[in-house]
Formats: C-alpha cells, structure tokens, sequence
C-alpha cells in the first residue's frame, strides 16, 4: 500500500489553534479577570496591535468572528440611506447569508476581476449616483469594503490600495478592509502592504484570527480613534460581545508577541508554492495564478474524483460538463510533509 | 407666434385626479365615518375590487403609495433568511433608496430585457441556489418580485406570467406584481392580463391609484386571504395606515364604479400611440418599442435641447456622446390636442 | 320625537378637510407640477410656516401621517444604542404597533400625570443612566419625545417646555415634540407655547394637519436646518414620501394663509368648553380637566348605554365594576348646534 | 498580617473552564474537522443533550453566547407586530443594549417578585391586550421569556412554571426560558425543574456554559424540531455561526459527559451556603434569601468599603443613604477555601 493517509486542503479554518496560544490558555485558566474586555490580556493584545500598525492612537475591539465584524462595522458606519461598495464576489455580498442586508443596507457590487475592483471602477460608480437626477431615490455609495487577500486568493498591491484609499478620502467615505485571511497576505513574498501601510490607508480594517491560528477572533482596527462612538455598546447590542474577552486578550496577545502574526502564515504559503509547482510541473491547469494560501486549479472531472478519495478540498465552480474548477487551501496548520504528499499524489494521478 | 404652450410628458402623477374623485371628496367631505378603514367606502371598494378580480374570498388593503406597498408587502412575506427575486431594472431594485433592505432583505437581481425577466432565468436562479453546497451561508429566494406594466413600459403576456405563476407554486414562493401603472396595461390592446388573471397568477399583487386617477393610493390584493397574518397591525406599524381611510376607500370606490379604472387609461394610451406614430412618421429613432403609456426615443442632443424648450420629458441615460435616451409619459389628464401639440413640435423639429 | 340626530364625537379625524382645502384641490386639480414635494404649493407652504414659526432657516417636511412622522424621525435622530425618553401614555410608547422598536429603538417609558412628564423626571433618569457601572450594556436615553397636547388633552406650559429643552440641550440630547392636535392646543385662550416659541424649544416637531382641518398630513420642522443630513432619502426609503407632493404643500399652504391654522382649532375649543359646562352643570363627574378638545368624563354605565344611544364617544377605560371613562372629542368641524344638542342631552339624561 | 488574600465573588464568568475542556481542547487542537458546527463533536454533544433532555427529537444550536443567543432566538421566533413579554428585571429588559428592540420588537415588561413573575400576570397582560378595542394598534404578547434561574438568582418551581406553560399553550404563543446560570438551578437541592421537565414545558431554551464551566458557549434547544425553520441560516446572518463548530461541540460534549453538567455547579451551591451562613450568623442582612450562587446583602456603606479592600463583589443597587445592596456570586471555580475565607472575613469585619 503505498497510498497517502488522507490529506485535509479543504479550508483553513479546519484544526484548533497555534500551540502556543493552547499553551497560555492553560496556564491562565483559573486566573480571575474582568469580563467584556476589561481585562489585561486584553489591553496587552490592543497595545501590541497598535504598536505592529504604528498606529499608537488606535481603538482596537476583538470580535468573534468574520461575518459578524463585517455586519457590526459595516451597519455601524453606514447612515441608513447609505449602502457599501463591495466587489461582486466579497464575503458580504455572497456567503454571509445576507448579514449586511439585515442590518439594513444595500451591498453595491462592482464585477470583480481575480476578486478585485479598482478604484477606477469605484469612481465611476460614485460619478453615476451624483450625476443622477434621481439619485435622491437611490442608495448613496457610503462605504468600500475590500479584502486582503481577497475571496480568489489574490493581493491588492500598495499603489492599488493608495488609490483607493484617496478616492475615499476625496469622496469622504470610510474604507474597511476585511483581513480574515491577513495572515497569508503577510506572510507572501509579492505583498508590499504592511500593516502600518494598512493603518494609514483604510478607516477601519479586522486583523484576521479565526483562520490565521487562533481559535477564533478578529481584531477591528480602527486607526483613528472615535470614528464609531460608543462602539461597544452597539457590539454589545448586536451580541458580539464575549463574556470572557480574557480569550481574544489572550488569543492576540500571544499572535502579536515576538511578531508571530507575521510568521505564522509561513507554512501555508510554502505548503501553497510547492503545491504549484506541483500543478504546474504535472500539466495541470491553474483556474489563475495567485501568492497566497488558496489554489484554483480546474480539474477533468474523473481526475478530480479519484484525488477526492485520498484529500480533501473545496469545490468551487463547474466549469463545463467535463472540468470543475476546485480550491485546495493550507493553512498555519499545514506541514511539509502535507504538501509533499499532495505533490505526490499529484504527480501520480497526472498519468493516469 | 406659433409655437405650442408648454407640454407635460414628464411622468404620469404630474396632476391631481379624475373628476369623479374630487366631485366625490366634495360631496362627502363633512360626513363623519370611522378612520382606518373601516368606513362605508372602503367597505364598498373593496367589493367592487373583488368582483373586478373575480376574486370573491380577496383581502384587500388600501396603503397611500407604492414604494410603501411594495416595502410593507414584501417585509411582510419574506422570512429573515429570503430574498426577492427582481428584475435588476425593478423598482424595488434601483429606485426606493433601498427601502427593502431597510427591511432586512437582500434583492436577487436578474438581467432584464425590456424590462422583463423570464420563468427560465427564475428558475435557474432557484436551481443554483439549491445546488449551492453553502446555500445555507447565502440568501435564499423567498419570492419573485414583477412589475405590470414594468419600468420599461412593457407587458408580460398572460403566457408568460402564467409559466411564472406555475414555476413559483412548484417552488413554494410566493409571486407579487407592482401595478403601479396597471391601468395603462388594461387599456392596451396589447395586453391579455386582465385583473382576474392577475387574481389567480399572483399570491398578492397591487392595483396602482397614483398614476392611474386617484391622488394617492394603491390597493393591495390578496387573492386568497390570510396569506400574511395580522397585515393590519403591520401596516400601522409601517406609518402606512392613513387615518382617514375614507379618502383612499372613497377613489377606490370611484375607480371601481362602472369599470372606470379600465377605462381611464385610454387617453393615455391613445396619446401615446399618437406620439409613437409622429416619431416614426418624422424619423426620429424609438429606444425600443413599448405599447403603453411610456415611450422611450433616442435624440441628438441639439435636437433634445430645442424640444426641452417647449416640453417637459423624462432624461432616461446617455447614450453616447452625442445622443441621449428621453421618456415621453402620457396620462389619464393627457388631452388629444396635447399629443397633437406634440406630434406637429416633432414634424417640426424634425427638419431643423 | 325630540330625540337629536346621532351626534359624532368620537374623535377628530371624522370628517374630512376644510372647505378651503377642498376648493383649492379642486381649483388646481388638472394643473400639472413636479413630484415628491418639489411643486410650488410646497414651497409656498414651506416660506408660511417659516414664517409663522419665525424660524426663517427651518427645514420643512410634509409628510402624511402621524406614527409615520413619529417613525421616521425617531429612527433618524438616534443612534442604534440609543433610545427615546417617552411618558409611557405617549402615542409612540402605546398605540404605534410597536413602530419604534421596528425602527431599533427602545422606548424609555416615565410615569406621566396627566400625560405629561417634567424636567425633573428626565434628569432622574439621564443621571441614573449616567450613574449606572453598567451603563454601557444598557439603552442610552438619546432625545426626548412629548406631545402637545398630550394624549389626555393637557398642555405644557411654556414654563414647563422651557426646563425640558434647557435640561435636554444641556445633556446634548435632540427634543422632538408631537403636535398631532397642535392647532387645538394653539386655539386654547390657556395656551402660552406659540409656534416661534415652540421652535425656540425643540429640535423638531411636526405640525398635525389630519386632525386639525386636513385630509391628511404633518408638517414637520426642523428650527435649525441639517439635523438629519439626507432626510429626503430617508422619507423615500421608509416609503413616506407621496408621490404628489402638491396635495400636502397645498393643503399646509392653505392651513397657513391668513393665519388659519391658529383659528382652526376654536370651534372645537368653544364646543368643548360649552359640553365641559353642561357636564359640570348637570353634576357628571369630569376624570379630569383639560383645556383643549377632549374632555374624559367618569359614565355609570347604565348612564353610558343610554347616551350611547344617541352619541358617539369614546371608550378609554373602566374604572370599576359600575363606571367607564369615556372621551368627548370635538374637532375643527364640530359646530355650535353639536355643542348644544350634546349639551341638551347630558342635560336630559342627568335625571333618569 | 492574617489578611486573607484577595478574593473573588464578583460573578460567575470571572475564570476560564473545567480543566477537563482545557484537555480536550488540547488533546484535539491539530484534528482536521468540518466547520460550522459538522464535525463529529458537535453531533456527540447534541446526542448527549438530547439525552440529558429526554427529548429524543430535539434541535440543538450551539451559539457563543447569551445575549446573542436571546436576540436570535426572540427575534426568529416573533412575527412582526409580536413583542415578547419578560419581567422588568430579566436580562433582554435591561442588560442587552437594547438587543430585542434593535431586532425589532418591544419587550413587554411585567413587574417581578424577586426576578419572577407569574402565570397570573401573564394571563393579565394577555386578557388585557384581547379586551381592547384598539389591540390592533398595539403590539401582541407573542412570546414569553423567562430565566432559570433568575437574575435576582431565585429559582421557578416545577409548579409554577407548568402553570407558565400551559398558559402559553392555551394562548397558542412560545415559551423561552434562558439558561444562561442553568447549572447552579440544577445544582441547588431546592430545585425540582429538571432537564427533561423543562423541555416538556418549555418551546425553546437554552442550557448556559459561559457561566457554567465552559469557556463560551450556550446550547440553545428545541425539544420539539422545526419550530424555527432554517435557524442554521438566521444564526449565519446574525453573525452568530463559530467557524470552528468543534469548540462549542467539543465543550458541550464534555459537558455532558458522565452527568458534569448537572455537577459542575456544586462548588458554587456549597460555597453560596458557606457564605449565607457566615452572613447569617455574623448579623449582616440579606437584601432577600435565594437558594442558588448568587447572595444579596445590604452593606453599611463604611462596612461595604472595609470589605472591598480584600474581596470583589458586585454594587447591586443603593438602598439609602448609608447602606447599599451587593451581590456576592460563586461559580464552578469557587473553592471551599475561598468561600471559607469569605466567611472568616465576615466574621472579622462584623465587630469593626
């Protein structure tokens, strides 16, 4: 038998946490802290965070999970005539089971490419509702929400984001970034946004945690203080309020000691860039290129079938009656051997 | 000085209302009768809309005007988790400054033609959904939103409405049609959707006062009642209950009294075949062809200037450079020597 | 037979507008204007209630009924962890279906006396808010809401409105009055709150027409203009803005022409005053006194059915197993002969 | 110095987990698992709760945590026109940020007897509400909420809350009780409301872990399926779905391993009646007696600042000038030696 054990590709939200994070929550379990966020570890993740985005006046408030800071800080900062840019793929606008809608607010999409939109496509869209007559009828563009890296795995570069970020300036509307997957973005050689480059340039962005080795967390960032007051009554108010912040404290603290957020993508990126090199040296078709931890690679379907026996990964789209387009992600948790072992099997389902 | 006084074809709501519904008002004006509906008109016309839809068992509602039909409908039907299935031209979609997601729902928009969308773009709608693997982390489709006539001015057929109406029974969602201009369908000879139909194709739909004779008002039928549970207490709580009920049961009544409301879309349509034959007569190029009481016509930009000098249009889009897509509107109020008025200012301006 | 004629005093929104109204609508009916408030019988009756308010700079907005008018200003004016002050006999707080807490807002009720709270009542509870450890997991109080008159027919004092609004404005918190009968309590010789010194006081308020002489519609003011940025998309959105905009401008522009919405009220003060004499008189017990158009009045129930017989009133409360409060409302349409006939029939039912 | 060292009563959510979830959180940390909720502990820890209910058929929901899972369920639970009535004193009341409004519903408030309230004020409210001519203005009762035990920490018996419910089964509306102490009520010998008892009477109810042994994390349960049909997606839009299922799943199974659930809140019971001892026996006085972990006692104000110095414990309310009620809570961390501690500082500080 010289199958592999099964291998897991499908997503990078799969295992648990960074050992040391485990670590620290044993240690510190029978410790008595204030609840809500009141706590030390707390207040050391909020200074370390600020001092990695050299943004020492920041607000910085830990949720739970993706969606749910997505649906706080968006609805937030919207005005109820108001709805948000988002390109035509972002979490908010297709897997979130309509949060944003339900907070009140219209997602307005731009088609994307690779998962991005340009600040071209953002400009003309802010020029055709002021140019309109009727746009007092109409949902006012009063936000753009963007990811890094995006749904498609791919990066906005700095000069992209730059130009962004001064049309939202010009236009006076706030620019959130969702970083779920921040982690990977930073941990990739092509990126060249840093996170004090990220602090600069957006209103409010989310420090990913949940998919970067936590076991569950995302760090709202808002760069200059004030921008939503009384956010954490509306956090409260929309139950994203963790009894126990000590967790999240805890969870960043131990992410932004000795840089490890900085690090702790690593393994995902080189697992990602073997398993490329793989595709590529075994003829396999890319769906598109991308740096970071998720692969789009378009499979004839009995190929894709028999590597279904042995590892798992997303399905993404059909592409025609014979090929599907499929998704295999690493993560912090992936090992080199993982990915040795998908280049294997790769190779080894190439001929037949 | 043989030019034409001033023209309105800028929309249909530009004047009051028929006659007989300002005669009536008059009349009745120092009767005391109970408010919120439960007057003696309101009584009458929602008989009179009930035999007109051949709907014997109908709930009718009398709300004041269509974005908040359409906003208090269409919260009502669906669940937190469902969206409304919309032409991307809707009104729902583009031009209630997102009144529907102010009501917590997404709207699922399809590409229209003309102003239409077809069962097979719904249905293929429905089938990706239930196909989805994470359908449960999108919005589903709870109902299918239509408009008679639609923003374009055009008409569903009755063979088109009827493949819809089956589809939506077999997916268990309901079908709602916006009439807001629903008397201009009536009086077409085009059009083979009478109110009975109308009655047994759609779960609720609404017949337009606004733009169709009355001041204000739109009144929503439900064909078998009791689809939404306590609606009443609903439309209080939308600020849509108007206290005098009298005033919408009173045109209602009006409208419904020997057939008037059938009726009193005929200037309008009669205006405006007169138009369209004056534009075809004289060259000028239509948008694409509509039967009712819209017309869409692309002008060179000097000849739309000199036009606007003597008439009032609607500006629909740019077309090019050059050329800019206008909307005539005729009404209930247009008089035949109004589209006569027109018609010779476009022989006129044909040649210059 | 010396029975009287069925007399209506059930309340003040039975009949329908003032002649003045009527003739107007009839006289301009067939004249065509733009839509959605941009008419010059809007912009007339924007300038004289300016001016009647002495408040050249407020903003104006005609909307159609009250609980819309209390909706969407409330929801405006707060924010999402923010809730509105009430006394808890207040119209919101009561018989709205819930409509603010549809819009996401709490109402924090006080105990009224005769309808009405004080400073010293809004004070205590800002301070117990403000003093409250917990106060961020709480509601907090964001404005003010009262109405003049109350539910119960009383009236603020100048004296009284300005310790609210000096406290309100000192706490930073928007002071909204109701005036759905405003023109009742204007025609009160009790009265001492003007309009110029109402819109000194408040932040908004809204002027009732539908039961002071209109068909329909509140006119509401903003003293100092821009507190709600974009409060025309919000009216649309929330499906409260009437496509025939002209119908509310007319109506408000005739209510405030030659000063009549100040002389409105008096037939319903004089007729109240005139039943209020009869019922003291004949020894009726009054639950208490008010000086505008509704008067409550403690009924033995036997006495209750007779009169019921021959008058409408309104039930508001049993007292005990053998007596009911009822209500007298009078209104703008009320005449003198309807004063005394009801007069001549508490009069004769005293002795039985 | 015999000073104690400091002390920690000020709640139950002070600390992290039972060390058993500490373990097996660690044990299983690098174990790929399907998220949201598909992995195999989430099914075991269903299995299990299922039976501990003696409901076989039950959903099972694991949310993050309290305020969260009341707001999703209450808000899924009413229609639009619905409010949910609660005692003045229950935690959606007041200690949510207005969670329920912002949902869109009225808490329809009953005054409590020590956190409580009873099937006769319920029947009250509801008699009230049918009796009245104007219900339809108003909001319907449409659910009751309920806490076991209370925040005053009292406790409903078995008799009391079956009268609850079968008031609510007779008026056709959902009973929900939050559990979010549910280990220190089952924990308590006085208690007689079991497991299976509760989901025989109740519609939906959720078993508390935040407060109870976990590290997050409520189990909210539908002892009867399909009362709130596609509740996977409501919890997804309310940003409410933990990507890792597995942590919840994983905590809950432990939970309910081996009975711990019903034995995690003994420490807190036996250390609660160390403490009420102490303070019995030493003269201070209970603001009310209650049977569970949480102590009510009046303070002499001088008496409150010596005993802050060595212990935390909650300010409750003021009572008058010099004296002050404070809460003292025990939780599943509580050791014998600190409530041990507690009373010989009591016994100290009585003389002084």
């Amino acid at each position: 038998m010289n199958n592999p054990p099964r291998l897991s590709f499908a997503s990078d939200y799969m295992e648990g946490a960074h050992p040391d994070i485990l670590r620290r929550l044993s240690e510190t379990n029978l410790l008595p802290t204030p609840g809500y966020g009141a706590d030390q570890f707390t207040a050391a993740a909020r200074d370390k965070i600020r001092e990695a985005c050299a943004a020492p006046q920041a607000e910085v408030h830990l949720l739970v999970g993706g969606t749910q800071a997505n649906a706080v800080v968006i609805s937030s900062l919207l005005r109820p005539y108001q709805g948000v840019i988002a390109p035509d793929t972002g979490h908010i606008s297709v897997h979130e089971a309509g949060a944003i809608e339900a907070g009140g607010h219209k997602v307005l999409t731009l088609p994307h490419r690779f998962g991005k939109i340009t600040a071209g496509q953002i400009r003309e869209l802010l020029d055709r509702y002021r140019g309109d007559e009727t746009r007092d009828h109409m949902v006012m563009p009063g936000m753009v929400y963007l990811s890094q890296p995006t749904e498609y795995g791919t990066l906005y570069t700095a000069a992209e984001l730059r130009e962004i970020s001064a049309l939202c300036r010009e236009a006076g509307i706030p620019l959130y970034i969702d970083g779920a997957r921040l982690a990977y973005a930073l941990a990739c050689p092509e990126n060249d946004l840093t996170l004090p480059e990220l602090a600069r340039l957006c209103d409010v962005f989310y420090i990913g945690g949940t998919k970067c080795g936590a076991l569950f967390g995302e760090a709202v960032v808002f760069p200059r203080p004030g921008l939503i007051p009384h956010f954490f009554s509306i956090i409260k108010q929309r139950g994203a309020l963790l009894a126990k912040g000590r967790l999240l404290g805890l969870q960043f603290d131990t992410l932004f000691t000795d840089g490890l957020y900085l690090r702790v993508g690593r393994p995902a990126i080189d697992a990602a860039h073997r398993i490329r090199r793989a595709l590529k040296e075994n003829g396999y078709r890319l769906f598109f290129d991308t740096p970071t931890n998720q692969i789009f690679c378009v499979l004839e379907n009995r190929q894709l079938e028999r590597l279904a026996q042995w590892v798992d990964f997303g399905f993404w789209e059909k592409q025609d009656q014979s090929h599907t387009v499929v998704r295999f992600a690493t993560s912090w948790a992936t090992r080199p051997e993982d990915a040795e072992a998908l280049a294997a099997l790769l190779a080894r389902e190439r001929d037949r």
